[in-house]
């Protein structure tokens, strides 16, 4: 890859291209929790390199607006939220949730003066259990994203994130690389409880899948073929969505997993995991092992969404495990081997010395649809793809067919996400 | 304000407008008790952005000086301090409090070798409970300053000082700002045991005081005029000081403060409080209060100038105390209170960026003061106003007067600090 | 010293004379115990600003390897180490201790692809407990070098490293500096159970000694002259060989001690103590000193190289043992007492402000040795000098002469490290 690539594909303040391109799309900001009551604290969020401020009013209403006040400066993170508006406790300068100032105290009301003061907001809306926020202009601003999970009870969901120290795009391309899963994850695939499989798993012992890529409307087919009974493959798709999501592909009867990829900024991102049944609800032990850091979630510092492993303590390596193979690498947890060997690669690896080879086609084919996507945008004003409801309403999927089938065959009753039904795994 | 104004007023390296204008007054540099006998271990002192050692030598006197030995770099820090001068470990080399070099061991002594050698130095001079310094051109040294407490005895005054990490200017400004006290502190008013005052607090329920800003010899008159009895006006008033003083008005028979905002570098300051009765002894109940970083002191972490609530800690931010409107911010202490939403402003908070309103206008001809005379020593070499001690030795003051009276009035009678005479306060 | 020649002599990146210089020789890179057994973790090293891997194969060979995977940039000390080869635990790269990929497991091994893959990597050779790298071009590799403890046997030899956080010339320049031997370490030369020699000791009161420097074949003389008995110099003759070692003048019975100066990068170095003797081996009370810090060893930081007295605790600062005279600078140990010194000068000391004076001559004169080889590497392509084991086969040495004798007197008895023999100490 070319160094200028590179930068425009990792690089997201406002005004770079790929920036740009995220600020078409709605992106998960917030988990609802973190906002849990009318006039609870307001909470710092960072997002494509802006410093914003989220609050839920008095009404229930909730905003995402400059983190600074238009006064003089102060974090409104020390605000009051209180009385339908975030109030700087400085002079106390009030704002309400779309940033409009709506007193300052120290002018007259009839002056008009708080009118005309309005500080740099954007929508912050919930759904799903996720507070989603759009930050491109109003007027080409689309419907939410059409995820089914964002449809389903919360019985049916457990959603998390945590804190990357990498830039968004080397996270989001271990999302999309499902080759990787035979070695870094190796030793977990029969092990984890949320992710075992005994036939699939059989089926993996082969390393060497042969990987086919097609567009899909919303990003792309990801298709892992692996010699199954005879005359048999078995398949196991990948979906990527734009610009920043990614869908494993489902064991058996366990739950659903996806995940979001969203910059925080160059050097760091929000890995989200969306853990979900289209069908049933989640179980108690499913949420146990979840709420401990099992399946592709993990434990977090207390009051932070920062990794108890993380790269000051070197991600709790355990040598004797690696060796005796427990771990592959050493370290515990999908999501923390997938953290540590990412952050590894540098806050934004130099992609001009990569060496990418068969298995990196879907990495290849996602860069080449971002960069399309973000020069037609800074260049012909042309909107990114994948912005209709429909887009998202997809999933994953794992099946065996007669080799002489194309996986596309099953693209319909396999892909699209039609509410009640089941996911098609093995 | 536009960027270069910024750049101006808030940068005080050697050879900037702003920091040659602060080097044309003395400065406080150090408490007293940092030096608190001959010989005693020096310390490091950083200002106005240069790194300094000071100390106290066996006859008692006491230098600051250039903090690396000038033969070879080592930080004098860990000199030895005996025999009337400061020795560097590493050779041996001699310095006396001048920063004249007295002994280079290793030269005979008729070679004249350490005469040659001399460190950058300023003076150090103890008056009042505080070691004074004056980083400018000896030949236009100043008297000391004037400030009535520099003649108080020690059962008079009660000192202290804390690290806060933003510029100067913006935590000087919080100082002049006597509009937020009605908002930050405003619910410490009533309970602070060093700041009450029933009859202050019930005129200052009024949170929307008109302001008159004049200019003094020595700075700024800044006069909140409240509402009183019929057909009178509560008058609260600030002194701004040049170049980075403030002085809090005073309230009943509670001892007065100051402070003082000493640029550490560009993005650190020294904030000095001093609290002094020029007519009574401090009580040992005060003392116990401020002992225990009550009042406008604070606690400190042991063996710093680093208050205990800091940023690395969000200043011990307790929401519920906040929503019970125990504290207005949710952060405890009139004076963490200012650093925190000082400090979230950044290093050096934007000002292009501002919206200034009519209780602005003491920062607004602050600024424009220090422009004025940052401007005049560079472009005209006219040295700065307020270097002549009548210039400090003034109070702030705290009355009611008829509503057909100027607050100037009372100028004569409360603003010039006369020896032996109390405060003029409500 | 001009600003230029600073930078010239500190910046060791692959690329700059200086760096280029320190490639042409080999360096001590680790400890053999940093690599215990076959198969053993692999071992972040950094040198000359390089980020390197070493680890030790199945086999026992060693190799030292750019840190990162030629696939996708992942650090590959997450790697497995088995099966004669570093395996990157994210797709299962392999690689051998040459730096060759020996496996791509996505592509078939028909293919050839592996073979095309090589990661630039260094020889890693174990030798006296050390092992040695060479980070040149391999048509200039010298001989292993030739210090007579790499012949030693373990029994003979005891070897530390420790991280010295600053640019490693003002490092070796203490080692160079034997002057300060007098001051910085003057409380420590009667106590120290591994320096003491109440002969030396008596000798080295005499804090003013004449210094003669003369090139040697490897580097410099540098010759101490105190006055002894009637008509006899005392004389202590410290070597140091290029590009960055140092011999420390021995002491009566006592073992040798040798230090190299390793850079890390421009702000770090390594380094190292070598303590041995040539005719004896070191005694259980020798071993259990220096395991408590003692000699010129220092105690670490456990599972690190950073001293447990560093810059973030002040070095452990004791101002009583200082004024006490327990400890002349108030840093206990000799080795800390370099570090604390030479770190306080900052990173990479401004030589442009230096004082230098008689005493000073040694640093002068290795300064322009190493200005003079760089520059003749850089524009005449000339290899450097000392790069044969010769130069390093040589020993520092104390003796009393008659005054009217030259020190090189005792040149071929004294300074040549000869199998069997002695070392010649007072």
């Amino acid at each position: 890859m070319r160094a200028d690539d590179n930068i425009l594909l990792t690089r997201t303040d406002a005004g770079t291209p790929m920036g740009e391109a995220f600020r078409r799309y709605w992106l998960p900001a917030m988990l609802a929790s973190e906002l849990p009551e009318n006039d609870c604290p307001p909470v710092r969020v960072k997002l494509l390199g802006e410093r914003l401020i989220a609050f839920r009013d008095s009404m229930g209403r909730t905003g995402l607006m400059d983190e600074f006040c238009a006064h003089r400066g102060v974090s409104l993170w020390f605000g009051r939220n209180e009385d339908c508006g975030l109030r700087c406790p400085y002079h106390g300068w009030k704002f309400d949730v779309t940033g409009q100032c709506i007193e300052v105290p120290s002018e007259p009301a009839e002056s008009g003066y708080a009118k005309k003061i309005k500080l740099k907001s954007y929508p912050l809306v919930e759904s799903g259990g996720v507070l989603w926020t759009y930050m491109g202009p109003p007027e080409t601003q689309p419907e939410l994203p059409g995820f089914e999970w964002r449809h389903l009870s919360a019985e049916h969901r457990y959603f998390s994130k945590r804190w990357q120290e990498c830039n968004w795009l080397q996270a989001m391309e271990g999302g999309i690389d499902s080759s990787h899963v035979s070695w870094l994850h190796s030793a977990d695939m029969h092990r984890d409880p949320l992710h075992r499989s005994t036939k699939s798993a059989n089926y993996q012992a082969d390393r060497r899948p042969l990987f086919e890529i097609i567009e899909s409307e919303g990003g792309l087919y990801i298709a892992a073929r692996r010699n199954a009974e005879q005359g048999h493959y078995y398949w196991r798709i990948t979906q990527f969505i734009l610009p920043a999501y990614t869908m494993v592909p489902p064991y058996g009867e366990n739950a659903l997993n996806g995940h979001a990829w969203v910059p925080v900024d160059d050097h760091n991102c929000m890995a989200w995991t969306f853990t979900y049944h289209p069908s049933r609800e989640l179980t108690a032990r499913e949420r146990e092992v979840m709420d401990g850091g099992g399946g592709i979630h993990t434990r977090l510092e207390p009051g932070t969404f920062r990794p108890l492993a993380n790269k000051d303590n070197d991600y709790l390596m355990d040598r004797a495990a690696q060796k005796a193979g427990l771990t592959y690498s050493g370290v515990s947890g999908i999501t923390i081997q997938d953290s540590s060997v990412q952050e590894s690669m540098g806050p934004v690896v130099d992609r001009t010395r990569e060496n990418l080879c068969s298995t990196d086609n879907a990495i290849i084919m996602a860069r080449a649809r971002l960069k399309r996507l973000a020069l037609a945008l800074m260049e012909k004003d042309e909107l990114p793809p994948a912005r209709d409801p429909a887009a998202h309403a997809v999933r994953s999927a794992t099946y065996v067919l007669p080799a002489s089938e194309t996986f596309l065959t099953m693209k319909d009753r396999a892909f699209i996400a039609r509410a009640g039904t089941s996911p098609v795994a093995i």
